[in-house]
């Protein structure tokens, strides 16, 4: 294209290969980083930079971090007979903004999905094991996400965990609130009413 | 935010500030790029510092360049005589893809918009008209958006262009190709009734 300029298309090019970002947005993110002042563009520059120099995975549970162990990892008001199980460092994130859990996690990477070729080893599942193996445990919650490869995960995990003798829980699955019971699936409704508890 | 890295916030905030993109997404874009590998960010930072490096404005159509005059203000295939004149960069790449405007042409850098403090002094008017001024222009072409600004820009860049001798036009209002008569709004029918043309 040779009525815009080179570095303009090259930049669209490579914001374009971000999640959710098409050809148009891509260009038009170009377009506002030309307005933007130089400061400001050196500062995303060195962001980009950062992450990639500065976060690392924690040893202990791999959520990213920049210190190894992570903030959760080595804090002294965690509850450390408690394990959160989750597939992604964002599912982290989620879970701590409840405010309801103080225990520590553990993210697996992913789940399994023998479609994409992902399998048990390229999770970190031995890793898992080995923290539970070195005791101190009460309680493994598995916290996937509720679709059919989460649903995978948590099944191959648990019956991995369960001979070793502690609770293994999953988090519920049900009504989200402020939904409508008139609008719910089929396979929601139904996990809701296997789910029921004591009023 | 301490269960999370540092530096991926950092990130999350610079990528909010972008157009369009809000909170959850940034946060998205900034684990994306954790995932990436080093050479990609590494090319994508370059990329953002390129464009504020190289790309520059045109000295004659104040379009976005690499080189000085632009490709299109030096090419000896586009007609000299006719100037389209657009508000943004953009509006070139637009009409360039039409393939059906050979001449050159003239990027204002916005519209009058009072509210906004956008006033004649704001945009590139007088470079226009010391283009014109310079003599070889049969016909200016003004091509800005069908809004209330770009109505304004086109009536007072068109009150200073007249009184210099030569045609001055401006793109047709009416039915976008492929469009419902039954669905158009009033105004738009309504230039499309007064933009009337012999079969």
């Amino acid at each position: 294209m040779f009525y815009t300029a080179e570095s303009v298309e090259q930049l669209a090019e490579h914001f374009s290969q971000l999640p959710g970002i098409g050809k148009k947005t891509a260009h038009r993110l170009a377009l506002f980083v030309l307005k933007m002042d130089r400061p400001s563009v050196d500062a995303l520059a060195a962001a980009l930079i950062a992450v990639k120099e500065k976060v690392r995975y924690c040893s202990i549970c791999s959520n990213i971090t920049e210190t190894d162990p992570c903030a959760i990892c080595s804090s002294s008001k965690r509850d450390r007979t408690l394990i959160c199980v989750v597939q992604e460092p964002n599912d982290v994130l989620a879970v701590e903004k409840t405010n309801e859990f103080r225990g520590l996690y553990h993210v697996l990477g992913g789940a399994l999905s023998p479609l994409d070729g992902i399998g048990p080893d390229d999770l970190r599942i031995k890793e898992l094991l080995e923290r539970i193996g070195a005791g101190g445990v009460d309680e493994v919650i598995l916290a996937m996400n509720p679709n059919v490869e989460g649903e995978a995960t948590t099944l191959y995990v648990s019956r991995l965990i369960k001979p070793l003798g502690m609770r293994v829980t999953r988090i519920a699955r049900g009504l989200p609130v402020g939904s409508d019971l008139e609008f719910a699936d089929e396979a929601t409704l139904s996990r809701a009413l296997e789910g029921r508890v004591a009023v």
